[in-house]
């Protein structure tokens, strides 16, 4: 392909996407994201941290911050993932600040799984549709936020994934928007993203009961710890 | 769930998940299935490098060996992660020797995307019914592999899957043999595993001619590259 007529004015600006990356993250919720963003043309992706030390995803996978939250210019695209590690810092008024600061002038704001909730106590979810983990849907509301049922959600330039690998589904839209959708299904196919689960358990209402009964009971700990602090920070913001 | 009436000899056995990890690996070739593998009940996953020293995906993101090869005791599943590092990997007797001692005694040899590739350059292809990337099946007959035109193909105690993300479906499977599909179906239902790609181009059979032309124009150098070395190690090794 021949870009000799174009004029600079016509070629897309630099994409500059930026995650935050933190201790107890679900590295997916980075890592399926990154592997569409990554492959965008004429584009730059980094994480950054609250310190450049090395994290562990909740299970354990080492992960590096490319810098700290100072060291981030401007941002197209803000990629908010979630995980255990979240909860902790809905609480943190610096990574809160800035998610706020990014997300106020970002083309795109992109949450992955409990990344929501971060959004919601950084107080970006008043008035809007979104959604997160399934196990997390019900915590949306107390940060103003409408449910939709929906595995990925878009509204305006906020785009919200369900939990986990709905990330990919999610980078793939956005890369959509951003690149247009033919370098968007260049990108799927490189990836050879044509999806086969073994079983039809990846959702709530598809799963057999005794799976969703067991995962629930899993998930139970952390996610009423996640329904305290989102209550509370809830309550500040006046959402509650 | 109580376990109280189990004897001890009714227990699974601990499972000792082992990857390769080197670089200009395709990290979700690895986070995918570590995704799900590091779910597993009473398990361990490390990642094993040359050295320990970190390493960079072909995209950039930085990845941390556990240990060096030599530290890895006997494995139970042994996971094969492709990206276009491993073309030079073919070529590395450590590594190959590596992968067929642990390849010999595992329960399950798994290999993503161009993994594939490196099994059949330790010999390991030979009469099996395999498969890899879509740009690269053509390179395993000359490892003495059949391919089978599936996402993933299991083939005895070793499985492959396709390319990238295909590394997702197939851990599930191997989670499912190892410690039975209700276990997988929770990982599956955490994961929130219920894909939607935006788009049908995840496949060459599916995706547009334009989006087909171009991919192949982009990974046209490397799959050269791979053809090349597979050849002169065939005609080594006699399957070609």
């Amino acid at each position: 392909v021949s870009h000799s007529n174009q004029t600079p004015a016509q070629r897309p600006a630099p994409l500059r996407i930026g995650a935050l990356v933190f201790d107890g993250v679900d590295q997916i919720d980075l890592t399926g994201p990154f592997e569409v963003f990554a492959r965008l043309s004429d584009s730059s992706y980094r994480c950054y941290g609250k310190t450049t030390a090395p994290v562990r995803d909740v299970h354990g996978l080492v992960l590096h911050p490319d810098a700290d939250l100072d060291a981030a210019g401007e941002l197209d695209v803000l990629h908010v993932p979630g995980g255990r590690g979240q909860e902790q810092l809905m609480d943190d008024a610096e990574v809160l600040g800035w998610i706020t600061r990014h997300a106020e002038r970002a083309r795109c704001v992109f949450s992955v799984c409990t990344g929501a909730l971060l959004l919601g106590a950084a107080g970006l979810l008043r008035g809007r549709r979104a959604t997160t983990h399934w196990a997390s849907v019900p915590l949306l509301p107390l940060f103003g936020a409408t449910v939709v049922e929906q595995r990925v959600v878009v509204d305006g330039r906020f785009v919200f994934a369900g939990g986990v690998t709905a990330g990919i589904d999610g980078a793939l839209r956005v890369a959509a928007t951003l690149r247009g959708s033919e370098e968007a299904q260049r990108i799927q196919l490189a990836m050879q993203y044509a999806p086969e689960p073994p079983f039809q358990a990846g959702a709530p209402d598809t799963a057999p009961a005794a799976v969703l009964g067991a995962v629930r009971a899993e998930l139970a700990p952390i996610t009423r710890r996640r329904e305290q602090t989102a209550r509370r920070i809830g309550a500040c913001l006046g959402t509650t």
